[in-house]
């Protein structure tokens, strides 16, 4: 089940390219709750397009131990890697770094580097049963540190184990970014109009059906109170797409509208 | 397959308090790409709330017919409601509502109700074929309009399909809020405090081993630059999370903070 080596999940896009996939799992009651409006979705999926990795699928899962192992092992399996935020801190609702364990199926046992770190800040009756918690991984995990707090995360084979909260969670992603082994960046371009989508689908989808290895959504918006609608374009030869590009900003001005690159 | 009575898939809590579940199916590259922020989940999980129907899980998916189908599959089977977003207007990208009857095997029929809405402000020649793709469903589906667009969504047994756009979302959710059976409605009450969550993970769970029908959570924040945390205390019973909340305020004031209730 370990895949040490991302590429094996790799498959191809429409163009022949290579395509390295992950997943993301957050794990939270607050988030399911509505409570708390995620923002870790966007910053990974970000950084992933900047490093050749294509997010394929997120899921949002409660603290429940069984859920979470279930899911951590289909999507462990389905993708190069998978990204699980919250649930590493102290307390009793904090169960994701043991789940990681049963799911790997591997004992959950105290990080002596984690040990280490947390006894170069908390005095020996500071590091209580509670935050010694945080310093037991999965055996063979590595660690992950960040700049913010000093509780670190872990990648545990390619599943890597991130706190929730926004700033600490960015800064393990940008911690181990530089390791992710990724294929061509997606590279994007957005052209906006106030066309009506339902004007402008027939010839969009013509030239969607000519440019196979480019990606061509149409997403309407509200600006200012009325419908617009951006038309963006992905793909991972830059060549490629600015021809593309321009075909769909033609488009709109054939249909009687100035596109908007953005 | 087809869940026309959710109560079925009411499943009891650890109270014996019937809880309705849900699943929401985010549908589209652009939340996947992070080019686009999801404002759709905490919209929907807090209407959820309000009518006693707990969200379970969501899933975040691209626009892949066969990803549709097997996550509108699978998803409709094991909660009472599944609510999708994204992927219902008249462009190429938009192929929901086809994976929506491909999912339940019907066919893909225009709806005799929603051709004579269109026709109500389009004129027939304005009524192309990409317009005329809005007007067609999943055989069976019944609709559901919003105030703010013309386009409206459809219920097809349990599942619930509406528009990606946020305003549009909303007003579909809310034409329908009032049709969803629930159980008893989720309350919550929130106590700040500046404590470590390793100084008080120890009481809290015991608190939280006292009382198993209600839902402790511990989120930690950043509040002006210093981290504090948030304990979340979620229960149907409005006295027992009363008492319960009572006493962690008392555990943070004997750990020597002033709680402070939102």
């Amino acid at each position: 089940m370990s895949t040490e080596r991302p590429d094996d999940q790799a498959t191809e896009d429409k163009s022949g390219d290579k395509v390295v996939t992950a997943a993301i799992i957050i794990i939270g009651n607050e988030i399911l709750s509505g409570r708390t409006q995620d923002a870790n979705l966007a910053y990974i999926a970000k950084g992933l397009n900047e490093v050749g990795v294509t997010l394929r699928e997120v899921r949002v899962i409660p603290d429940v131990e069984a859920t979470i192992v279930a899911t951590v092992n289909e999507l462990r399996a389905a993708f190069a890697y998978v990204f699980t935020t919250g649930g590493i801190g102290p307390t009793h609702d904090d169960i994701t770094s043991e789940c990681i364990a049963k799911a790997f199926g591997v004992p959950w046992v105290v990080h002596p580097e984690a040990h280490k770190h947390f006894l170069s800040f908390y005095a020996p009756a500071e590091l209580n049963e509670a935050r010694m918690r945080m310093a037991t991984t999965p055996e063979g995990a590595s660690l992950v540190y960040n700049p913010v707090s000093r509780a670190p995360g872990f990648r545990m084979g390619n599943v890597y184990v991130f706190a929730g909260i926004p700033r600490v969670m960015q800064g393990m992603f940008d911690t181990v970014k530089g390791e992710l082994k990724g294929g061509k960046p997606m590279l994007s371009r957005t052209i906006g109009t106030a066309l009506a989508e339902g004007v402008l689908a027939k010839s969009l989808g013509e030239i969607q059906s000519r440019y196979t290895d480019i990606e061509i959504g149409s997403y309407p918006i509200m600006r200012r109170g009325a419908f617009g609608v951006n038309l963006v374009l992905r793909g991972r030869e830059p060549s490629r797409l600015g021809v593309a590009a321009a075909e769909v900003a033609a488009m709109v001005r054939a249909l009687g509208d100035t596109p908007v690159e953005e």
